[in-house]
């Protein structure tokens, strides 16, 4: 969503869709750290730290049942960061409204941030949107979508040229509905000082100690890694480093803002076909010859024992 | 999966695919109540009492290396419910070692309750393992099945008669894949004793204050449903009741059992079609006359001040 949406605002709106209490605040917490600028969460931003953002609810616009009503009513009582949610009746005509109602709020001291269109075709109601705002001399408005958005629908309004200035994104980031596990568990590969391998069928892995190196351009764009022992010393950086020992951690998580500060260069050092959504770009990882005598040499040894 | 899989042992092995800890825990739960026959998940067994129920580690075959020394060291030292995962080289050379282990283990006092599958054509290697285990008169071993299974795969395995006592289930369990996050939010359709109706394109609710009744054939299972205002009296049974009232809960949660039995009446009062796993069978749900009423009326009456 990050990659696909440059330089827009992106708020986590993840919490009520994640998988429990948990999951929601450590959503909120990831996002944060993978580039977004805020979330919906509180007790995130409590915890956290991450700037808090969000939105009117639609059930407040229809408990005032006039929409400029219930407009004024949020701004007057929550006039920081003002952001009206213009799509529970009729999403243009509520921008007439908020464009007739900006210049009396503003006499008021009350500035409104942006709006927000949560259904519909997003690409012709923004366009209408700002049109209206635009026309009105409410070019200051920003227009923030929302509604079940994923990192397809984010690349598509790019393509189009929407003008839309931000994304809440809840339901595709929190449950990441189209990989929803990560098929991630540890194999035994070494005990007791010897190398152990796993050989069942489609399931085989590589024996041994390892370590990966990574090769970076001079510009600083991943190359290629390698997968080799713990010992070998092939070009590139190690990336594997120790951060428990005896039971213990050895340092102190960084810093949430260095975490962030780690993931927005590993991004712009990813090559450029690795920065788009679609697949189908590979990239090189080699299989060091000392590991791969090292499986042999295993496999020649275990014929015995194992079977 | 209770369903797809009917009179087989399903055991929830999803904690370490689940989306953090809590989620984990509450799989466990609701898995228990869907019907499920026990937990790997230590904790889930101890808050909520459900039986616990899980096998070796392929790391630990991998560190002894031999597998039969590994299958006695693990049945010797936890003799209940021995269960030994046998996919970790040749699963039929290892049900083999069972075979000839099993005796020898039944003289010591333990008994070998299953094996596990984890890997590979588990139809054909069932039917494999099932022939090994019968022929050396080790007709009580039980065999279970796990490795990323879902509905579908149980199903299939169910229709082509696989020998599979059990299943350990997992991902496609506590993460739902095929259905990550449930689209389901609140919406206001009264205040303050009057109706209201959000009407975004492709969002529309029906207003007021609602109850639900359902019928039943003779035999107990739901014919259909029909949805109207609080205070109408069609045919059924109404199946929303108050929780909670000024804050708080008007009754503490069932206990466990009483909602796991709740949930096996309802899946059995589900219309045959309604408990397979093919989609396309609808389920008549009818909206009341005075509910179409009343959204008609609200329409009418909100063209004034909503546009």
């Amino acid at each position: 969503m990050r990659l696909a949406a440059p330089g827009k605002t992106l708020i986590d709106f993840g919490f009520r869709r994640a998988h429990g209490a948990e999951a929601g605040l450590m959503g909120a917490r990831a996002s944060w750290i993978a580039g977004f600028d805020g979330t919906a969460t509180v007790l995130a931003g409590r915890r956290f730290g991450i700037p808090l953002s969000g939105t009117m609810a639609h059930a407040l616009v229809q408990a005032f049942g006039d929409e400029t009503a219930a407009f004024e009513a949020f701004a007057r009582s929550r006039p920081d960061n003002v952001t009206l949610l213009i799509d529970t009746y009729d999403t243009l005509a509520a921008a007439r409204k908020v464009a007739a109602l900006a210049p009396r709020l503003a006499a008021a001291g009350v500035r409104v941030a942006a709006v927000r269109l949560d259904s519909g075709d997003l690409v012709a109601l923004s366009r209408g949107v700002r049109a209206i705002l635009d026309e009105a001399g409410q070019g200051g408005i920003r227009i923030i979508a929302s509604g079940g958005l994923d990192e397809d629908d984010l690349a598509a309004f790019a393509a189009a040229g929407a003008p839309i200035d931000g994304y809440g994104l809840g339901t595709a980031m929190t449950t990441s509905s189209d990989v929803p596990s990560l098929d991630c568990v540890y194999k035994l590969e070494e005990f007791d000082g010897r190398p152990r391998r796993k050989r069942s069928t489609g399931k085989a892995t590589w024996p041994g100690r390892k370590q990966v190196w990574r090769r970076f351009a001079a510009d600083g764009a991943m190359q290629g890694d390698t997968v080799g022992l713990d010992g070998e010393a092939p070009a590139g950086a190690p990336l594997l480093a120790p951060v428990m020992r005896g039971g213990r951690r050895l340092a102190p998580s960084p810093p949430l803002a260095q975490a962030r500060a780690h993931a927005a260069a590993q991004l712009a050092a990813l090559p450029e076909p690795l920065r788009r959504l679609d697949p189908g770009h590979p990239y090189p990882v080699a299989i060091s010859p000392a590991l791969r005598a090292l499986a042999a040499e295993f496999d020649a040894a275990s014929q015995g024992p194992a079977s």
